[in-house]
């Protein structure tokens, strides 16, 4: 994840900045500064310290490229930057520069820095969530009473509604999301252990130093979670999970805007050769995080299995795995919110399609009302010779059944004309869309 | 010809059970039975239909292969397995017959079939969880005075307690089942949808249907779900994050069982070919879960970006891949238990251990008190020298120290045995364990 | 993976009898009686003992699930395999019962059972995988010259042919199948070295029984892999890629079978209640099993760090993973082989489609030729002015085209006409084809 | 803004500038300028605006993070790109800027550009990997009589010796980078197909123009692989497979080095806080790599399933995930060929722990010559009674057995002695080393 270029759909230029350089350098110099302050308020270090500290830690006087080129040699990065810190204190006032990153551990800095990141990613979430189920919403409520095939293995099933499609569309948005809020909350937790997850070095007042910690860095406090990463691949798994429910809109999205199918039509991306194009950009980039999401989840489950107090191997992976989830979720619902803003619906090339169908999808009604007067076998045998004719002729579904002496015996045409209206074979259509709505409840009031 | 011996090791007998053919058929048939009633009391078809469709639903009676080998060529077992029904209430009774799925579509009865395996699941697992955590509180208690050494990338860093250890294990096996337990919750829901979603074949009464369906199942009523994974999903992303929580314990408790650390031990699993063996077999399954979990999670995940009404693809993967979820994760807890039940700490080898470092685990306090009184540099190097002689020679940590006169100058050598005492070095481990087992708050009382 | 019916979509018949609990258990015993004879041959046990065992392997009279049911105790079935084998031989003759699994371990016998599965899976897959490439070659030889039009992010591009799609789905299939094909050979390779991959056990014989071993079983010989798993992994990797390329196959399969679109058509699946369905069944399966793969590579790959001379936790997954991802593979491409016995194109749909997009997919040469004419810009106008009025209105792209006197002044109406013929602008289509099917060099000759 | 310090750990100096924005910038521009000469050269376009075009390329003069912020809206970064191209190239002469990109299309730049990155990548980890190799087989060879304790599930096995150790990393390691050299071969594979991969708006030039364009940026040259993504995900399951061996040296090598184990020591990785830690910092960075690596490879997996002629989301997520996984495949071999120049073998620890097994490490040879003896559970129960007898007293296994009168009676002591030399139960240890190091044949000669 190196290269702005090569990730440019991974991420926005608002996530880019947060996961930068400058600004992660600018979340691990939080947390020395907030240490100084939280030390120096207990006693544990003086306060000239603290303050020299905290006017040192710019962090665009550091030599990023430098810290992270001193990475492997110790498997992390934050000795090279401690130094770095040491170094820049030092250069105001020797003294101080002795309490600097004093009873704190690398994985303190690592973590809690990502703790600072996560706190920050939820914000440029939500407004994109927002827009994408405000749209949702609305599109739902429009069309409540637009017919449309369902469509099941992508071939035509019985009628639905645009608005249930919607509907369904936003409550797997808003249930995922509303785990992911949740799991943004609990990410943004202090870490704060020192060596071996027991402050030692604070002597008694490690759980006073680390409150204050919490506070000042706006973070939640907890016990050191140095090898329980619970939390944090909640968080990774509910971003998986996020995406999921949003790569599902996209994949849908772009199936109805296919030009054979144009039920849905969006301004979209060009082609770099094909002025005619109107591709469905914002659904590949959600696509293309719900396709790289379930192997950042696994990477993070794996990464789980962490030894004693500090793991050789699974903490290492977490960071640029965790970004970038993060970011490509963030990509993906921005790039759906965009889609979404222009997305427009064409009830009448739905109503088109379904009647291209010539009436076949209603065999289920027809099926079921023939067999509960004629029994399976014959019902079977009678609806499959209607569909037979009206797939191999021009006639439609209706004139094959009713020119079946053996259909008209028991379904007066009047009955099959009105069984063979998309309306009225909507069944709870309606009901669901407004529970999934949230507008009604789930179960049958009493 | 089901493979249990090849999965021998991800799934128990229980589960092996619940998850075996006769099961999972019998399951199916619960849907269409309890369908049947339902559909009689809202008088949507006979009540003899539905007693006759009870009487023919008997798991044994049906050719589970055959039903299963006809799967392909319909993308789903459930076809099949309708017919069979069908052919066996026909025997009873023609007319019954012509009730049978009355309305219903496959994806009710694999979806709702899974929710019942899922609902069944959990009391086998709960058990189990119960064991290891309660062995774990009681090792905690037991053993919170146990110094033993902390180790970060499995090198010795400072002292901690074993009670700690076994806390922090807790602490995160039981935070991943609560969001397990809640997700098995969650995922126990029932799905009926009819051909679409819309209930369309029950008319008007497909709500009230639905009601007394989930009733008689014991099922959460909700809409369909059909394409909407997010529950399933975070199901098996529930196991994979406690499977992760077990696997770092299994890793913790194999690697203290190596000979050469000998801090625990335990009735391990023998060899097929040397009796001294003595292997850490529960953690062996724990492991391997936690090695499938990850990928499972990742299918389930990528198989969400489901199409339309019912997806191609995405949700044929589902089933077997839950079931293979849940039954590794309860291997993986059956097999922990049965360790923790033989496990024995042995605290003289972890002072043994503790004290074989010759006191060079002390250098973080040492280090931190010489950096206050001489500055960073000369703490340093005065540290590696004494490290270096440490090493090299058979002097430990505190003679190098007090040899130099550097050091005795600004710390008395009282001061400097004080320091290097395990005891003397635990900062808030047991404040810290205290709070992992609930028995303290996080916050320092105001 | 305990159930036949969980997993009918995962499996064939003849693959779910292979990984089935009679095969394995046979395939151990093969290991056992080739050992005997091996050694036995070599003078290390007596000729007596082999034969014994020999006659005593008889795979049904075996409690398989006694065996599987012991495993999770020694984390792994072999030592319950053996103590059964033992007892049916002491049965028949105490003495021969000493030399059972003489200097083998564990993990010999589960990891040559593994590769005598293997060796006989790619027998069953090879069959169709034929069927699939020989309906792919004579497909695209019946189409080479039917129009159809590209679909770039499933938006219309300009014109190609079904036999070039044919051909591209074609090499892909063939140049992966030639990886897993070659994967099988490496995989079916003999483990043999005993408790730590020495054949201590053995003395100096140990080199010469395990090639006698290796000839009597029909496996590649080898030194002990035990911890080397790149050959296993790199075998279920490349069941991954070969099945992510019949899952590209499904996918455009499936689309092109969608109602709208109609250019495929194939016997499908049924559905339980909709007598109109025709699923693209064998795409589904195919695809479900492409969903499944990346997760179980994933998982063969995170269990490669194994620990020392066999692991605690890696190698305990690898059986059922492996097992699973060859049958998943072998499921696809049965699935998929029946799709394409029956798959019909529709040229007439595909011309139609073409047609239907009224000459806008021809954007791109008109753009060239104007752009070469008149500059980027005025060009890029110019069509966006013509593409504007052909979505617009009812005319097509050429009369918007010639309605424009900046296009006529410098392309002729007939360079136009001759511009906007499908069977005009297919480049090097037939080449291509030709070059993916081996029938030409993918170079120019000079 | 970039997160080269995120990552810090997943990349190296090299391969972070190789993948930087500046060279994927370049290697873009150098697909532009080899097309235009290409074409200049076939006649397609004029030799004047070939020249114009390169040298307007100059990548340092591009706003590259104004072209990535713009790839969302067109689901590619190239469409900006090309514009920013034009842009240049128009100052320069108008006329020219008509020719930029003739014919192709964003998939030809950004696969071709990928496939410059992956020729440069392999010339940066092959040095690596020979550091790697050839420490091994040089520690191999010093260590071909070093007895060490095999281990197996973490716990004494029989005697093996570290040059068989080592030897099975190297071969390992070599086969595994075999597969990935040839892979990095196949991956440098020119992509040029075009609008819809027919190379149509070259009219019959396409194949003349592809050839000389792989010539021209030393790439293979190759029918369209747009939506055949077999090469690439080879490439990246290979990074997989040798990143899972170079990650179980890694874990040996960290278990080998725990203090309590001692028999391998290293400069390792410091620590903030802990001035005496000796981190297995290389370690620590190839297994967060191969940590990494099995979700990159799921992703490329997953994303195989591309629609039609360009996919919607699967071959989005590539480009990021390719660069990433070549990028932690490369960290771990330069991180682990460090920790191999300071590796220091500690011949004594091996020893000293093996002893320290009191001789129960040689149950099997026991065992084994006692069942032929005595049957087999005549020496179960003797070595089950000597094992215990010599576990818990500070008797050794050897005096246990003397003094059971049923062992010397069949087992003269001098045997015993002897059998329990580590020397002594070696089996085919040297042969296996010779022959995985290439030095001597598999098969035992005839």
């Amino acid at each position: 994840m190196t290269s702005r270029l090569l990730d440019s759909l991974g991420t926005t230029d608002a996530l880019a900045e947060l996961f930068g350089d400058q600004s992660v350098l600018g979340r691990m110099l939080d947390l020395e500064v907030a240490l100084a302050r939280a030390e120096a308020a207990a006693g544990v270090i003086p306060d000239a310290a603290a303050r020299t500290i905290a006017s040192a830690a710019q962090a665009e006087e550091f030599d990023v490229r430098a810290i992270a080129g001193a990475a492997i040699a110790s498997a992390t990065p934050v000795i090279a930057f401690v130094d770095a810190l040491v170094d820049r204190v030092r250069r105001v006032d020797e003294e101080s520069a002795r309490y600097v990153h004093w009873g704190a551990t690398s994985q303190d800095v690592a973590d809690s820095a990502l703790a600072l990141l996560i706190a920050r990613a939820r914000a440029i979430l939500a407004p994109d969530h927002a827009r994408v189920t405000r749209a949702l919403r609305r599109l739902s409520d429009e069309h409540a009473a637009t017919v449309m095939i369902g469509r099941t293995l992508l071939q035509p099933a019985t009628p639905t509604t645009f608005g249930l499609k919607a509907a369904a569309w936003y409550a797997a948005a808003e249930s995922s999301w509303r785990r992911l809020h949740h799991a943004f909350d609990e990410g943004a937790t202090l870490q704060f252990g020192g060596a071996s997850g027991t402050l030692a070095a604070l002597g008694t007042k490690g759980p006073e130093v680390a409150d204050a910690l919490a506070r000042e860095l706006g973070l939640s406090p907890s016990t050191p979670w140095h090898t329980d990463r619970v939390r944090l691949c909640t968080l990774v798994a509910a971003c998986g999970t996020y995406t999921g429910a949003l790569g599902k809109i996209a994949r849908d999205v772009s199936l109805l805007m296919q030009a054979e199918v144009g039920e849905l039509a969006a301004d979209g991306g060009g082609s770099s050769t094909m002025p005619q194009k109107n591709n469905p950009a914002g659904c590949a980039v959600a696509l293309a995080a719900a396709a790289r999401l379930p192997g950042l989840v696994a990477t993070m489950m794996s990464a789980m299995v962490q030894e004693h107090e500090r793991a050789v191997g699974g903490s290492q992976a977490e960071w640029p795995v965790t970004a970038e989830a993060i970011q490509a979720t963030g990509a993906a619902v921005f790039a759906l919110a965009g889609t979404f803003e222009t997305l427009r619906v064409v009830p009448e090339r739905m109503r088109a399609n379904l009647e291209a169908t010539r009436g076949t999808i209603y065999s289920e009604p027809i099926a079921l009302r023939l067999r509960a007067a004629l029994g399976r076998e014959a019902a079977e045998r009678i609806v499959a010779e209607a569909l037979e004719r009206s797939r191999e002729g021009a006639t439609t579904m209706l004139d094959a059944l009713v020119s079946l002496p053996e259909v008209t015996r028991v379904v007066p045409r009047g009955d099959l004309e009105t069984m063979m209206r998309p309306e009225a074979y909507l069944g709870a259509a309606e009901r669901f869309r407004r529970a999934l709505l949230g507008m009604a409840p789930v179960r049958v009031p009493a």
